[in-house]
């Protein structure tokens, strides 16, 4: 069957999250009514990563097998017209034809993630839902500063959810970087995978060290602790975005099959 | 009676517009109804520029007269507070006590407005009712030679609406400067006063010029037209966003008044 490759936008707030869930609408459940709807086949799309309530994306990539061999151009416009119709706030970016041994989740080689915090005493008004409120006044720099002390290969066990599946909390976070543009202060990961809640327990961390109330040494010292309790509490999936996902040039040039990654290394509601 | 000047920022979607109406909540109901809940006071709050409905501020300026010498710092948190307790989308940004010869509408020199469009072929997720989704290619240059046909003191009775109150059509355009960022087309607009939808009929026309459609020459004569049948048609209201107002510095100084504006060089609903 023909395999698609498409990179998804949707806004988290109206969804369960990522996964098909009893509980209520899902954004993987949008995405497979609209593709039941337009060519009555029920499939299961594979997203990149998971992403809990709330959490939003702007590069989230998926696959989906289709019986028919469709033009790319028309398979983008027509999921998205009925997405649209059904009043989803889920939008396919990008749609492209890809062999069969591409994986959203098991070719992706990093990924990459944007926590957003507005530091101001006024709520948020334009952009409520869609950042991390915080009326405080935050040193990004101290942040920064804090967050460096966890780029690497580290037990992750600190910033990892109880509720995490992965089996090993080891983890190797290649970009920590904490930047300011006025009000806005933006938090970029970037890992192969990451742990259940683990950016945005980086980030309601790294917020204690922006305050003032932590120094970059006891953030050190929360990951060397390997306990969930060492941890500052966890920033609200709002100020989440699942920005992109890397896969090998071997992968997208569709030359050659890549070597499988080991399946424990996939991303887990960070 | 103490008067304060305050910088407000909404999201226009949940509204009928700034002003006060029978057929729905307005931003203006929702202010007032925040000094009501906070002082027992009813009073009526005055803007720099009314909006209609679905169009946004960053930069609204108003002037309320309480009977309490409140220190700006606690009437801020104050009816942040009760505006987040009612679930209102509008978040007061400043509080200054100023003299009461400053009024937020008749004191303004120079309003500014942005115009945002999104051109992709996908729609918006993220950005839904944020920014007017053009599924085509603009040519943002053209759009900007076109604009620069508008800028100055004109006759605008092409770009105004049927509805509009102003006694006269002519407006003085500082600005009109159009500018790309990758799939976000900007629209920047400056005047003293604008007429009823006369950013909008700007964009709905700068965008049939960006398709290829009309030359800058056409945008010319559609303002020489003089007539509202030549304007293209008016984009919608979710890409409009009132960004800042001016005031001579002698306000702001508090040292003495100003002299009187022309009551009729007001905004009205750009």
């Amino acid at each position: 069957m023909p395999r698609f490759r498409m990179t998804v936008e949707y806004d988290g707030g109206p969804y369960v999250g990522w996964q098909r869930q009893e509980n209520g609408p899902s954004v993987q459940g949008a995405i497979e009514a609209a593709v039941l709807s337009l060519t009555g086949e029920t499939v299961s799309v594979r997203g990149a990563g998971r992403t809990d309530s709330g959490v939003h994306a702007i590069g989230q990539v998926i696959h989906a097998d289709l019986s028919k061999d469709w033009s790319p151009y028309k398979l983008q416009n027509a999921l998205n017209a009925h997405l649209r119709l059904a009043g989803e706030l889920v939008s396919i970016l990008d749609v492209e034809a890809v062999p069969e041994f591409f994986d959203a989740r098991f070719s992706a080689m990093r990924r990459h993630y944007l926590y957003r915090i507005v530091s101001r005493r006024a709520p948020l008004a334009l952009e409520a839902g869609k950042a991390w409120w915080v009326p405080k006044a935050l040193d990004h720099a101290v942040m920064h500063a804090a967050a460096q002390k966890l780029v690497g290969r580290h037990d992750f066990s600190t910033f990892r959810s109880a509720h995490c599946q992965a089996h090993s909390p080891v983890r190797t976070l290649d970009r920590l970087d904490v930047t300011r543009n006025g009000e806005l202060i933006e938090i970029r990961a970037t890992a192969q995978s990451f742990l259940h809640n683990q950016i945005r327990s980086f980030a309601g961390t790294l917020k204690l060290a922006g305050e003032g109330k932590w120094t970059p040494e006891d953030v050190q010292a929360a990951l060397e602790a390997q306990n969930r309790k060492a941890c500052g509490p966890v920033a609200p999936p709002e100020g989440l975005y699942f920005m992109q996902v890397d896969y090998p040039e071997v992968i997208t040039d569709r030359r050659r099959p890549v070597s499988d990654t080991d399946a424990d290394e996939n991303d887990d509601l960070p």
